[in-house]
């Protein structure tokens, strides 16, 4: 029987320390952008306020008609980019799909990119070398990795999924620290002789369920970044965690796995921002 | 007993008929950029030159002193990267080590960025979505794989070695292609394991002969990106190629494979430039 891990657990060890270094009373601010009333990405924006408000930090929504033309968004985007009592940005995804992210890559400040949406931290994540902010999330799995005592070099790892907010740039920083690292996709052959291989096993695909006991290696540790609706409405996962949990030495949860360590390292992205622009 | 895929048969076949859209007299013009006389980049500079030149390109060498200052070589660049007459820039590396690459990063001119140094282009490899110019020898080992014939949706596909030149393009360009795809490096436990996995397998490393015929599944493809010199003063590459020629279906040779390929992918890239900037 495997243990949990639980995202308060990694957020108490790692993160809510950082979260306490504004000492001189000025709250930093977040902006929270949202394009309609998409209920993920409310329910995401509450999340995110429930915990961040009570850690100092002043989160502004800005909320726009899910018909918004692109020329009034970006003009709005401009304005939010460009204002000083501004530190740092959360543009809530997806947008409406007659609206392009371009101009919201090549401009946004990188300095308040606190989700690394644009350029120059996107190709800092590309490229050997110091980093700019990385997307919440992928940061979420390396605190996860960390906090269970695994030392990344020489480990073979194993990514199902290769989306822009997880699969990207988690492939990059894991092989940039020493792993072995090899991604699955929906066109791989033999899953299951994939996964099984790996000691660390993270899995961000969108289909529930899609991991069971018989996908894991004995004792491998099991990150789940899956966040799906089932048919009873209930929040899961892509693992099966019960199943895999007997199995595998350490499962995260869903929900209180990987989300809830997201959202602290957003806190600890907005404070290091605003230390920056001070 | 595999085939030997020629550098040059893959350039007949895909590249060389790509360079003949100039009709109106205008030689597209690259400008190689060299610090210092590293006999490699030397070496890299006469073979561009050689195989450009009868094309119809006009190469033109900025050749720089190695201790040139920080401040002066920027200044120098900049004045290529403004010139109209110039289409294209190659940029010989590596650079001295006093030497940073920061403002050529953030200022070169995607249109002219003909081997993706730049940030826009490097962006763009990490999005999904539109590429702009691929490194050469990324696009060059793309263009052996379509030369044989192989589909890279559900291949597994092993790469060992995951430096900024070959490595990490490739790995999120096969990704993105839907191949399912293992990197190893120098930590990796059992390499053998993981690269008799592959239906094709790259190798990027700069060791002499890593890889033998053990390593190497029955009628694999073996993509050699390696170019060293023994100690006869011959150029070899990372595979042993009498050894694992045995084995595999096809592989490439060294010299003259990957390497050819990759200087007319470079020709096609100058053609391109000149055509969306005329």
């Amino acid at each position: 029987m495997g243990n949990i891990i639980k995202g308060q657990d990694v957020a108490q060890t790692l993160l809510i320390s950082n979260c306490q270094r504004v000492s001189d009373g000025v709250k930093p601010r977040l902006a929270v952008i949202r394009v309609g009333n998409h209920p993920s990405e409310i329910s995401y924006e509450r999340s995110v306020i429930k915990k961040l408000v009570p850690l100092g930090i002043d989160c502004v929504s800005y909320v726009y008609d899910q018909n918004i033309e692109q020329e009034a968004f970006d003009t709005a985007f401009d304005q939010i980019n460009h204002d000083s009592s501004v530190h740092s940005i959360l543009l809530l995804k997806p947008l409406p799909k007659h609206l392009s992210l371009d101009h919201v890559i090549q401009t946004i400040d990188s300095l308040k990119d606190v989700d690394c949406i644009g350029m120059v931290n996107m190709a800092k994540i590309y490229q050997e070398g110091p980093k700019g902010f990385l997307p919440c999330t992928a940061e979420a799995v390396l605190k996860i990795v960390s906090y269970a005592g695994i030392e990344l070099k020489g480990k073979s790892i194993v990514m199902v999924g290769f989306g822009m907010v997880i699969g990207r740039p988690l492939t990059l920083l894991l092989l940039e620290a020493g792993s072995t690292v090899t991604v699955c996709n929906e066109y791989t052959k033999d899953l299951k002789a994939e996964s099984s291989r790996a000691d660390v096993l993270i899995v961000a695909t969108g289909v529930i369920h899609l991991i069971n006991e018989e996908h894991v290696k004995k004792d491998a540790v099991v990150i789940d970044v899956g966040i799906n609706v089932n048919d009873k409405g209930r929040l899961v996962g892509d693992v099966n965690f019960e199943d895999v949990l007997e199995k595998a030495a350490s499962v995260t949860p869903v929900p209180g796995g990987v989300g809830t360590v997201t959202t602290y390292v957003l806190a600890t992205h907005v404070f290091e921002a605003y230390e920056q622009q001070k």
